[in-house]
């Protein structure tokens, strides 16, 4: 009757926002419903609004006014992450870098790029290759997903073994604190222990103590060889013996060891979907091993050479060396297929780790604990073997919550045993927040609270995240 | 006359600590003067006691008797570091966990390592080359550095450019914080995104966050080959160009790029010295490059095409590959000769990380501001240059402090303008800490004293260390 808005204080952020930022750096009602809450999640984004700010000043002036407000924000990258670490709520802001992506700035006499949290991974590949240099982060989403998601969630992906993950490749870090404070700290070097490394907070913290806003990476030399090979095995152990050879013998130059369960395999190159299979289907184990050199072509005479040493041990049941770029590709194929998976069923999925030395163990144990229950079940089981993580996908047939619980513990309980993680390189978001204490003690998670609790003391940073 | 003590608190804490620890476990007057202060430094531990508990449980209960009582704990590792981290004053309390280096566990699948904080560098070296493993990190100190102290500093050394610091090496930690909580977090994978990363906080933090009591390290399949050579060049730009051959040809095998400008080249191989000299001395820049690799001979036969190559394009002026493990031996005793400069003058040392873009304009500048001041000053300049990491080591041929402070200054200011670091591996300590808002900025330093305030609210651990 007096004309009074509904919620007045919401309004009042927003009308606070909106004046800050340029008509396309505000997004509510419709043009917030349209977009989608992540690549692996069904329904619309629930948020308040979406900010876009178009720098790093923009971000600074929009964390001050949710603090004043008390509004919770939740930076998005590209929004491909699996663990619902980027979904916002009705009273969340939602603040995506998606317009911070100009042209990266690439040194190529220090072999680094300042690079905008909005650019593409994919964008930053290719900006590293005009000056014949590569970043050598990779993933299936490189299209979509950001430097600065990359960097929040510290993601891994295929080539962690000789690379190491997001972690190893940033040397310095812009990030805007919960009060507004900017945390410029864009060291260039390699090295540098002048005080703590403040950096470290922020990777892999998915947005919960700051929000990324630029980075200095460290890139490198183009290889000039490319070499993979696709490999059959008749048993765990062999694939483990097949490990420490080509680690030890490709002398810094292994740059993927990605394993492959027999149903992997089968499922990917099952005739109809047209993916060729270099090597016989049946056989328990696949391996996809990848050598990045130098010096081609005697490094490709080196890799053959090799796998004929490797094969006449009795290690190998069958190999396929690619004979070409499109032959490499095509073994990349194989592994990269996981939507072809999406066929058997609804899909629950797993990324864990644990050490090599229990998986096999672990998981006959996984698949046996399901069969009791559901005798139908698939479990489809990969990753990257070389770092200690395993993917593993697994359908019940169901879409039910409680059926899912139960996979969920079959999955997760037996890795508190051998000391393993419930997330190798997906991070925790909201899904796996529930299990965090498997994997971690309760003095680990006072101390992530208490750190959380210094750095965003009024808790409007991507809240309820990682812990809660 | 009423017999009371002249210090009853101080008394009572070490009477404490006294029936706390068996007789081994705490040192106190004459034996705790016997001890020195550091490699580098002359004079006396000036410390109350040295505790050197047996295990982390007696780590445990110092700090919560050290708590009590508000007493400092300064942690001490081998004693090796350079910039004054482990020097306890007479109020302090020095905790050296010599005691606790118990062999360490190596599991060769997983290619790990539990150590103890007290295992020296050597002994974990020598542990794992008995399983055909390696743990690459290495520095001249490695007799007496202890892994407690290598983590504390995240240690840098020879072969950072292919192993990176100490930080990669560390995928678990075990630290005892200041308020006597255990933290174990001894995680064995590669990748673990489950939650913050906590090590990372005690890592490279000079022991003023807590105490690190164990680590879970990353192992190496051991090398095969290990190919050397020393090479001189004419210009600084062709030792650029050198770097950016050799890394992108030697495809990941590169495992160290060691700069010498002339005068340490000169000075270590004069010839009172016995060190021979492979190259003509004279020369303005010698680089000591190393490879690692899997595939003994072949590595040899093109390490030796690629240096051809090289040579033919006209970089190098001479060039001596080593032809025998002996020979590379002889390589790195004269980059290792740094005690031979002690020659020339007290020194003050140096260690700064820059670009490497700037490096040829800064020290030509620090050169002729302390000729224009001390015209028969020596600056003698090598160091790590793939990893951007310079030591200058200066004489000015006087002990004075105002002399010292006056060459402090021209070393670190310049460093302001190119972005580059007043500790590239050393660390702050005492010695730097003045400095470091040079290359730290406000923001980072406030965030700095936060965490320290969080983590040790009483300031018990290693106080006045890193920041002030």
């Amino acid at each position: 009757m007096t004309g009074q808005k509904e919620d007045p204080e919401g309004s009042r952020f927003l009308t606070e926002l909106g004046s800050l930022l340029d008509p396309a750096g505000l997004l509510t009602g419709a043009d917030v419903r349209v977009r989608g809450v992540g690549w692996a999640s069904l329904g619309s984004c629930q948020a308040m609004a979406i900010a876009r700010p178009a720098n790093t000043e923009e971000v600074v002036a929009i964390l001050e006014i949710c603090r004043r407000h008390v509004v919770s924000v939740v930076p998005l990258g590209g929004g491909t992450g699996l663990v619902e670490g980027a979904v916002a709520a009705e009273h969340e802001l939602l603040l995506s870098l998606e317009r911070m992506r100009s042209e990266p700035q690439i040194d190529p006499m220090t072999r680094t790029a300042v690079v905008d949290a909005g650019v593409t991974l994919e964008q930053l590949q290719n900006a590293a290759d005009a000056h014949n240099l590569v970043f050598p982060l990779d993933l299936g989403a490189r299209g979509s997903a950001t430097i600065g998601g990359n960097i929040a969630t510290n993601a891994g992906g295929n080539r962690v073994i000789r690379f190491g993950m997001m972690r190893e490749m940033v040397l310095g870090l812009e990030v805007v604190l919960a009060d507004g404070t900017l945390l410029s700290s864009l060291n260039r070097m390699l090295k540098n222990n002048a005080g703590y490394d403040l950096k470290q907070l922020f990777i892999g913290s998915e947005g919960t103590l700051g929000v990324i806003t630029r980075a200095c990476l460290r890139l490198r030399e183009k290889w000039r060889s490319q070499n993979a090979a696709l490999l059959s095995l008749t048993s765990f152990d062999n694939v483990l013996k097949l490990l420490k050879f080509t680690d030890a013998r490709l002398g810094g130059s292994l740059s993927a060891f990605e394993a492959m369960w027999g149903g992997f395999y089968d499922t990917v190159t099952a005739p109809h979907n047209g993916i060729p299979a270099p090597l016989d289907r049946g056989q328990p184990y696949y391996v996809l091993i990848e050598a990045l050199g130098g010096d081609s072509p005697g490094d490709r005479e080196r890799f053959e050479t090799l796998l004929a040493e490797i094969y006449d041990s009795g290690v190998l049941q069958d190999a396929a060396v690619a004979e070409s770029l499109i032959q490499t590709m095509s073994f990349w194929q194989i592994r990269d297929a996981v939507e072809k998976l999406l066929e058997l069923g609804p899909m629950i999925m797993f990324d864990v780790s644990l050490p090599i030395s229990a998986m096999e163990e672990y998981v006959a144990g996984v698949r046996e604990r399901l069969a009791a229950r559901w005798p139908d079940h698939r479990c489809i089981v990969w990753g990257h073997l070389g770092d200690s993580n395993l993917h593993l996908w697994i359908t019940v047939h169901s879409s039910d919550p409680g059926d899912r619980a139960q996979v969920e513990e079959i999955v997760y309980a037996p890795l508190h045993e051998v000391g393993g993680s419930i997330s190798a390189e997906h991070g925790i978001g909201l899904e796996k927040r529930a299990y965090l204490s498997l994997t971690r003690t309760d003095p680990e998670i006072s101390l992530m609270r208490l750190l959380k609790q210094t750095l965003d003391p009024e808790g409007i940073l991507n809240p309820g995240k990682v812990i809660y």
